[in-house]
């Protein structure tokens, strides 16, 4: 898309960008420890399914959390922080209306 | 299905259905140890899509397998022959021409 919210500076987008990829390698850091833990655990087949299960919604969900676009980092950055996989603090750099709306979306 | 082949005994559907359970358990056994030993080989996100993927088609191809159907045990039989999860001599109560027959296709 060329159309792009106009009000994102190239520094507040890196900033952004880099917020992603900060939480990103949380988030999947974090799930590769769980599934060589829930894979630890399996003993029959029910548990591999439901793993299976759980590693294609995980997929869906972190393909698309993480497909970046310029137009909606907003809604991209409340999710993370409210999940927990980002700091309100890395978001610094960005203007206070834009943190008030990521601080306010992450609270819902 | 009311339409069964006619030539299969009630002895030796029995005998094939304890051969796919059989073949099933072994086959199931392996997996699990086999996705154990995967996910905690697992260092990174391509390991963890990659887990996926194999469960996926595992997922496919034992359904599809085990979906014992009358019409078809000579088919089933062989397949699980030839991948190693079942003996030949494990039909034994079978006639001649059917463990043939199935010798035959575990072949091809």
């Amino acid at each position: 898309m060329q159309e792009q919210a106009p009000e994102w500076s190239e520094t507040e987008k890196q900033i952004a960008r880099e917020a992603l990829s900060t939480a990103y390698t949380r988030e999947t850091e974090a799930l590769i420890t769980e599934i060589r833990q829930k894979a630890s655990a399996i003993t029959q087949m029910n548990d591999v399914w439901s793993l299976s299960d759980y590693l294609n919604a995980k997929r869906y969900d972190i393909d698309g959390k993480y497909d970046y676009r310029d137009s909606t980092p907003i809604f991209v950055l409340a999710k993370l922080i409210k999940e927990g996989w980002l700091h309100s603090d890395e978001l610094a750099g960005l203007t206070p209306d834009k943190r008030a709306k990521v601080a306010a979306l992450a609270r819902m």
